[in-house]
């Protein structure tokens, strides 16, 4: 078995994607972590959906030792990652993301540069933010249209004709009519980011009500016991 | 000067669009209204942007004088109907229905024919929740992105490559970076569909949390004075 | 059986007490209603909780066959009945309001005359709002408090000598604790009052986001099958 | 000038009273913080307004080094204050408590002991989210009430004869009505409680939509620049 700090000492270039911020501070601060073997040579690469803060301490202590450090955040599920259509969104050392070129191709036709450390986490919370509250939205108009009476694939047949179609909405929309919830995006990991965005809120002190009521609705969905489940599932606390 | 009485005597069929439902029921029962002239050859299509107990309050006044009536609700703004790619949403007289599809194929490539009186409205109102919904969400993610000191620019940019995108909200997006708010759709009758879907929840038991949200955000931007601006003049409460 | 015409015909003063604006109206408009028996010598207090537009519907009914309209709304539930201690809110004719003073003494201490008709009703769905509020931020303190492992009775105990402390506070409070939730204040009829105070916000073009979210965690109650039962069972939907 | 450590090094039970979680921590863990001075006959009591966990950091630090901790939160404001009837929360080491008797009975004339470290702190945000969603309620009700015509004085003066008559709400009522807005307790003060009290909720996963949506109101207010006004300017917010 490799530690952290045995995979730094063996790569380049490592690159770090766990469950949160919480887990990818422990991989670097943590007994036989990261920061033991980084050194001026070295690279690291957080993937791991994070907040501003955290990628902001882990960048400190990696240039410290003299570490070259990228975050480069994901926007996508399986379904693009299998497409290769991810969209990577970096922020750091500007060499280490050219470096990432080649890697970044293989998951994405898209990598974005934006700049200084913080930067991609809080442009990929602004996307998630946008995308949960889309989905919790969903999930409210086809449990409206099924207590209405009205056939939920007639309303994914119409919607599919609206400005509003896009493949996020089509493709939840489906795993709510066939109801299976195959995970492509777990419901916790997208909480998560609802939890992140909502500090990012709290610290610019930017209300931020329709983030906030999703925030919970997806917490209810967690709590009923759909963390697991496909980010589509919120669809079960909605109809409940 | 012709009232509405005069119009039904003068056509076949007579199309309907007002601001509200208030309005569409004093044209159909007001002085001089509809009923004074609706008879057995007569075919009235309301296209006013109605709940599902005021179309079927207009549908049997005009039954019980043996006219014809659907309710017809169109999906699209100004864009759409400039294209022509207006979606629409029918329900009541099937006879009428067929009868109409040249006038409907002048507006739009789609119309969907859902059975009896109540199922278009219904359905029209399910898909405007949604996109109430999700036109808050985008607009308080701009504002997030905006205090946050990343460029809304770069926001629309990246988020056209994910499986968001969508032309309302790549439309609409737009619409906030530019500022001007031009109206394709007008604020207050999105606000006015979003009381509209509340009032279908509460008759139907059902919890709308985020609707309820969006609601009282539309709202709030209505009282601001943008209610006769475009939709996405939301965004000016949301960054308030 | 008595129709309300023939009590009306029996009596000089009647007083409707009924579940909602709607059997409200029915009862003055219905077939062998009130409307059939009004006079010029005749008094009609209404007591149901409604909301103005309704209570002014039925004030120009009335008057224009010559009779004497009141609003009569009614804080207090079950206990403050027992007790004599509810508090009287009436608008409209104010000789009839003189007239019932001995009829309002025998049910509470307190009477308010407070002018227009529309006035009591308004009056009454403000403190019914902030009942309900308070209520619901009861019960999701209750649900946290559980959760983290405290005791509620020390909630409540520490509660008591705090400036939070209001007899609704208390008896709700224990009604949590003991769970049986009887009825002193159906569910159901604060979530008709907050949704009419839901609708007086729309019309005055007001906010009310914890309105909002207030009435739809009753709704929520209520869908769980809560609704005949006492208002503090709204912390079943809370701790759900 | 006193530094934190002088503090401890002069006195035997040192009382901490700051503005926010992460003050206390540095008042601790800082420069010339207090554990650079603590000892096996010294004692902590911290009054901030803080979060469990923050409490059980403090405490292990503290007690590490032989020392005592108690965490010690107060409900209510200056009036309280002034009156010595605030309520003291305790939790933590019971002979420290008991020591502070004298101290704790000079401030209030209640101290309850509540067991292990951050029973205190969570009990402490129990009330304070409660307290929190009944004035973001009374601000709701109370520019309903003005925005339908009424006067606020009638609401208040029917208000304390219903069984929603608490001191808090008669006291945030009358400032309310007077407009003033003299801080007893700050605004910010009650806004961070709600984001811890949210924090506490996200950790427990329990939804909270009526503590969330209070939140969003009261950075609502902050932002507008009532962060240092009394808790009671929530009413700007709510009736802008």
């Amino acid at each position: 078995m490799m530690t952290p700090s045995d995979v730094i000492a063996a790569a380049d270039i490592t690159f770090s994607c766990v469950s949160d911020p919480q887990v990818a501070k422990n991989m670097v601060f943590g007994n036989c972590g990261v920061l033991q073997e980084i050194s001026a040579d070295k690279g690291y690469v957080e993937m791991t959906g994070i907040d501003a803060d955290t990628s902001q301490d882990i960048a400190e202590a990696i240039s410290s030792r003299g570490g070259r450090y990228l975050e480069a955040q994901v926007q996508g599920s399986k379904v693009q990652a299998e497409e290769g259509t991810l969209v990577i969104l970096a922020a750091g050392d500007r060499s280490l993301f050219d470096d990432c070129q080649s890697c970044f191709q293989a998951m994405g036709k898209n990598s974005f540069y934006l700049g200084e450390v913080g930067n991609a986490s809080k442009m990929n919370l602004v996307l998630q933010v946008m995308a949960g509250v889309t989905l919790a939205g969903l999930a409210e108009g086809m449990a409206l249209a099924d207590r209405a009476g009205l056939q939920q694939k007639d309303v994914m047949e119409i919607m599919e004709l609206t400005s509003l179609a896009c493949p996020l909405m089509i493709e939840k929309g489906k795993a709510i009519i066939e109801g299976g919830f195959p995970t492509h995006l777990p419901l916790q990991h997208m909480q998560k980011d609802l939890r992140l965005g909502m500090l990012m809120g709290d610290t610019l002190e930017l209300p931020l009500p329709l983030t906030a009521a999703t925030n919970e609705v997806f917490k209810h969905a967690k709590r009923l016991g759909y963390g697991e489940h496909d980010v589509s599932s919120v669809y079960i606390r909605t109809r409940f």
